[in-house]
């Protein structure tokens, strides 16, 4: 029902430490932690002898001991001692799986080992980059599945009815959009051509009038949405040459991670070529993108529980949809491909 | 399970206003508004297109917009405003339910639109008349099945064990009840003669010993219910002549609408024809009243839990249970015809 | 799924009153109470009329009275009134279940009552006897299977991980434990030689260097588990000959019931044979397991939810799991014979 052999993030940088994080993820539970030379590890949160969730032990050593009988683990998951005996029973491991720390992030790979290659991890220098500011998001954890949050994310038209405080501006859908379909990438891309800017960009543009601003949509399977937004003042530049070098530019980089088929873990961040260093400004976005997704928030835990009294009753589509229906499409077709 | 062809009270008419209301009726999900000319209107609580409950959105210009992406709904259901698009998808609609307002309460029809006829509504004129005082009652969410509160009313031997401290006395089972089978009403009758008043009669009658006094409840299908109650002085008429027109009445209207099978809105209200615009009255009445349904809740809720228990296992019945046996009869040839 | 002709422990003799106390075992609703004479009585927590808990209705004259109809019922279970009429409708009756008051515990037997034999009440004499001081314990309400408790009890290995603060050394698992299966009884040894005593014992002993210490844990069918420990100066006993009669002695009692298969009611208390009369060492003593039992159920809380998971997946078994094991198979085997 996932699709396992990709990335997903399992949490910040800085959640994972000496200390066991326990996380569910894909169904599946796991412990995360740092070995003594700062090395993240995730195994399997569950002894093999007793079944305790090893995020409740600690970290001995490097290794992670159970807290109930003391059973130790190594990072490749290998139960390397058992208390009061000599000999290790066959069979004694949990899960190992593959860990990635990249952009800030803990990426991790839940499907077959042999086939993680951190080159398919998504492309987010913006986040490790001194052109670029990160304002470090926080997670969400969300009572509905994960692939809502990527139709929300791919079509912002929702801006118009549930960010008007934030982000949104009436007039979004007054401009057609575009959608792309990439190998492993679906892109929708909106030109809001010579209108006032949103509340956010009012605040921190040094706008004269009217500006065009662009939403470019990028969708990586399983869900990985990378949104480049920015605005400039009407009539500067020519949209149909794509985003330009000039003017703002924001990147908030999205990564939802399936907790369970109606939960996800719905890791955020933004970066910006402008005000560095600003920290007034990085605040000010911060509480603007903590409230804009709290908004979200509402939405898709009642959108889940409505989808979930009637799962198989069709949907009625409208244009706004394409890009998060091929998004859908471009799942499905992986999942497919993965089960053979 | 429910009988559909039938009006059900979905809201008190003041809970119904231009902000949307969500509740769930029969299962379904419904919201309920009023348009600009105060029309009372309910619509399926779950848009067309991604399924967010329209209750989340707001009315605008008497149509119910949804919060999500701004499809707008008119009083029939259907999506008459896309955003972004002059073309509105074919199918794009939502269920709309027949309403009609009366005695003070909103009534709703949940079956074949084409059925639905007013004069199916209960005659609870005394709600609505100069003569009688009305107290509106509130309404109780109970989680309990709608026919536990049925049997509740059409039995009212149980003041004696759950409500001596107001409107029950030790002595009501001395008295033995008639049980009477209507078309589609069941009546149970109960007069209790030449004994004290309960604490509430006491408190409101002018009485200078004992009382004579009645009980006669009426069960419509499927779930309605009248309560024909007084008290008048010992000796000053004759019961076999049935309720008389001298001494004190009221009128208790009971209308348990099912919101699942194991839940119940349960609205009710009470009517007298003594102390008219006497507001401590009135007060005095719902506190009292309150108080002996808040007992009641108790008990139900309990009695359901068992019951979900082993729901087939058999019950043993007793002499009072005839009206109550009967109005379940009624509802089960109600709703077997219905379903043909 | 459980024993059934076996007696368990229902609650503490002093919970047992006048006021119906409501309590599910063996996933039955049972209400217990005292007749007017003292004696303890558990009836099925359901009126066979209507389905309410009897436990919601007072004891009346020695009899249970329902509280929505007023029903009473003896101590057989039998109805032997209903109020408004004479005539009691065959069939009305409860179930009812064989009680015993002994060792301070109400026990109960949930199985055939012609079998129940007092003879089978593990022999807890040490509650009740002036030579040793009993300290009542609580009970605690798990949510996790019995089973899981008596795993706990049997493999003391767990003090070295689970209790340093009150009970554990660190060097429990380096002495090995033996194993011996009796009838109905499994039995656990472990001495811990030429040691620093734990932290209580430490407390309450009046060692003046190392002590030989003991830990003696017998689990009779299906649950009932008893604690055998003390500890003496190094090098003044023989422990090839046993428990010593001289030094300190704690016999700890514990009978973990069945709520469900996944909760439990686990009732325990300790008697010693040392500081008798010293309610300082007593509040300490309680303080000391209260909270040592507290570290055990977040572990096997945390436990029963991962098996939950996973039902059938195995567990790796390690050397001290042999008693536990041993008295799982011995349950099988009761289990089977009681099912033929």
């Amino acid at each position: 029902m996932f699709l396992k052999n990709c990335w997903y993030v399992a949490a910040w940088d800085h959640e994972v430490t000496g200390e066991p994080l326990a996380r569910t993820l894909l169904c599946e539970p796991v412990v995360l932690y740092r070995t003594e030379d700062g090395t993240a590890v995730a195994l399997e949160d569950r002894c093999c002898h007793r079944a305790l969730p090893l995020s409740m032990g600690k970290v001995v050593g490097g290794r992670l001991q159970c807290g109930y009988h003391g059973l130790e683990f190594d990072a490749g998951g290998a139960c390397v001692r058992v208390p009061g005996q000599a000999h290790i029973p066959p069979g004694a491991m949990v899960w190992s799986y593959p860990v990635v720390e990249r952009w800030k992030y803990i990426w991790i790979w839940m499907g077959d080992a042999a086939l993680a290659d951190e080159a398919l991890i998504p492309n987010w220098w913006w986040f490790d980059h001194p052109e670029w500011e990160l304002v470090k998001g926080k997670y969400l954890r969300l009572d509905c599945n994960y692939e809502l949050i990527t139709d929300n994310l791919l079509d912002l038209s929702h801006l118009s009815y549930v960010h008007l405080q934030t982000l949104g501006t009436t007039d979004i859908t007054e401009f057609p959009i575009k959608t792309e379909r990439e190998k492993d990438m679906i892109r929708m891309t909106r030109w809001i051509i010579d209108r006032p800017a949103p509340p956010m960009f009012q605040k921190l543009g040094n706008f004269s009038g009217t500006v065009d601003r662009w939403q470019i949509v990028e969708t990586f399977s399983p869900c990985h949405t990378q949104i480049l937004a920015g605005a400039i003042d009407t009539g500067t530049i020519d949209p149909a040459k794509g985003e330009p070098v000039a003017g703002m530019h924001i990147r908030s980089l999205n990564a939802p991670t399936p907790e369970t088929e109606t939960s996800t873990f719905y890791f955020f961040g933004h970066a910006r070529d402008f005000a560095l260093g600003d920290e007034q400004v990085s605040a000010d976005l911060f509480k603007m993108v903590s409230q804009t997704f709290d908004e979200d928030v509402v939405i898709l835990e009642a959108q889940q529980k409505m989808l979930d009294r009637e799962p198989d009753r069709p949907l009625i589509d409208i244009n706004v949809d394409a890009p998060g229906l091929a998004a859908r499409q471009m799942l499905r077709r992986d999942i497919e491909a993965e089960r053979g």
